[in-house]
């Protein structure tokens, strides 16, 4: 959750520090995303993440409605994890010259970064209610089962798709 | 995925990749349960990380076998996404001082590390059978099992238990 710009005392402090997290994640993912796009070839593994890039901007909203609810500013703290996931895309997605292979590991990435998020806002859904901040809950419920979806989506693209095709090389 | 050691031309390449990619993570997972275990208080999320740590040595020799099956030698790459989420782990553990506040952030940390792993055996489980290493996948099918049970398990104990307490501080 990355480089902690207040003591951790009560719930309510980890769960201010997870929304910076997933604040500060979201908004990287928004500026990965247009660089992976332009490179994979498959038209609907394109589109899905031309649409999930729609859908992160709107995460990003939400997640500014939520600080706000909670009477806090919207703030990102450095996440080491969403940077070691993306760096690790930009590695393997670098390196592939194949498009359908570069594609095969595109969808992984993606999926690597929905886990990640799914992960945080269970995390952070649980800690709201737990608050007694069902309003904050609510917002970021409207998001998880997007990234779900989105996790969906490129399992069936990849598994339908791209891994078959790149078998064949 | 970390450092790559060879360059990623077939899907072969990719999936063996990822093998080493998450044969790292299992490996510093195990090493990063110990202190984990050891820093919580909750006797069910102890006992329940205990388990999966027993599981977590399990699953690198699971990874060796596939190894073994696909004719390569059991290496490890440096995975940053796995490196990320286990620093963030550490960070947001260290700072805490209330018990049940740190029992709330090790489950939320363990089930960052779980989806990770999630989306990563699904991933190679795809790739295998695309592969046509039916072989593999079916020894790779132990583990997504297992991983998606601790998460489950983490959710139950967190929700029930310890987010509760930590919202009454």
């Amino acid at each position: 959750m990355g480089l902690l710009t207040k003591p951790i005392k009560t719930l309510d402090d980890l769960f201010v520090h997870t929304l910076q997290d997933i604040y500060y994640a979201e908004q990287q993912i928004t500026k990965s995303l247009p660089k992976m796009i332009s490179k994979v070839t498959n038209p609907e593994l394109k589109q899905g993440l031309q649409e999930h890039l729609e859908q992160t901007r709107g995460h990003v909203t939400r997640l500014e409605r939520v600080f706000q609810m909670h009477g806090e500013e919207a703030k990102a703290v450095t996440c080491p994890a969403i940077d070691g996931i993306l760096q690790e895309a930009n590695d393997i997605m670098g390196d592939a010259k194949d498009p359908e292979v570069l594609d095969a590991a595109a969808a992984a990435a993606a999926q690597a970064v929905e886990h990640y998020e799914i992960a945080r806002y269970g995390t952070l859904i649980a800690w709201a209610r737990e608050l007694g901040r069902d309003d904050c809950a609510s917002v970021l419920e409207q998001t998880l089962p997007e990234e779900k979806a989105a996790d969906a989506k490129l399992t069936e693209i990849a598994e339908a798709r791209l891994n078959r095709m790149a078998a064949r090389h």
